[in-house]
């Protein structure tokens, strides 16, 4: 298809469509004639895929990049894709002071669960961060919540990979991996809201 | 003490502080003489609050002063404070295609937990939205997950109440409810992470 049609199927307009093809997300059409390109249906779900990551996942353009690089490297084994496709996914956050109580806690956890994860894992970098934010903001007692989260954090990977053993093919590991991880994020944050508001009609509400 | 002081015990930077003040997310310091402003530990603890919400949160300084108006509004009730902290919250995306398929999913959700929501809540959107999303990129069959997501949840949201009611006084309330959302939003998504290398591990890693 021409890259209008393109731009008609998916809603992403023309201009858009050339800018992602200049930045690396998107492969150029196939050249038909000097100033033509021809667009494929694999064209047309990496634009969606794109669009999804950039709408509801909020990753920006240069995180995109990296983690399209994964999802299109030859060189597959389903553990390994599925670290680079989460490693990629980690939310980064601008350095804190260093906190090494925050460290430990996080080492700690990690011994507590059984997780085999390495504790230099970027997760576990972004869990010491952001238990660091809390002692900075004076709420380090919310440190509490840890085992819950844990739990929680459980049952969702549990879920997770059941869907990719289930549905999920070789060829499609990593989009599905990081389809479900950036867009799971979001239904994750947007369901804890729900049951956050549930819980406190109960407890606060007028009936 | 005066606005170095203030950088000094922080770490912002003088013209950033003064550019919290322009956008109004921070109240100007006292004049104690025509060209000189006194701030107070007020001013420090809700400077740190704002980096957490930034750095951490990831908040726009948009989102921010939204949520720093329910965080300064008087009138407070628990219930309602509560619910607009958590409303200002839910992350907004671009609206995509309607769904009605996908609409109609989260109300069945909502009535089969028996949550006490209004379908038309913000964090209910967003779900929509999301699970709009996956039908785009051609990964519907991952709402799957839903339930077993909507349970971690509950788990999630028992904790972020029982830690309400242990620590935070009415004072203290959206300031805690704050940043136990944004922060704790941060945590469990790099504790799923981790549980996702754990369980990829066990399923598909070397030993």
């Amino acid at each position: 298809m021409r890259i209008g049609e393109l731009s008609r199927r998916t809603g992403v307009p023309v201009p858009t469509i050339k800018y992602y093809v200049r930045e690396g997300l998107l492969s150029a059409g196939e050249l038909t004639s000097p100033n033509q390109a021809s667009y494929s249906d694999a064209h047309e779900r990496r634009l969606r895929l794109i669009r999804a990551l950039l709408e509801v996942g909020g990753l920006s353009v240069a995180s995109i990049r990296d983690v399209l690089g994964a999802v299109d490297d030859p060189d597959r084994s389903v553990h390994k894709v599925l670290g680079a496709a989460t490693d990629g996914l980690v939310p980064r956050y601008a350095n804190g002071d260093e906190s090494p109580a925050a460290r430990e806690k996080v080492r700690e956890l990690i011994a507590r669960r059984g997780w085999r994860v390495d504790s230099a894992h970027p997760a576990a970098e972004a869990l010491t961060e952001a238990l660091a934010a809390l002692e900075r903001v004076g709420h380090g007692a919310f440190a509490e919540v840890l085992d819950d989260y844990a739990s929680a954090a459980e049952t969702v990977a549990r879920a997770d990979l059941a869907h990719v053993g289930r549905h999920i093919g070789l060829d499609d590991l990593v989009e599905g991996v990081v389809v479900g991880t950036v867009i799971g994020d979001a239904m994750l944050m947007a369901l804890r809201r729900l049951a956050q508001t549930d819980g406190s009609s109960r407890a606060y509400g007028e009936g």
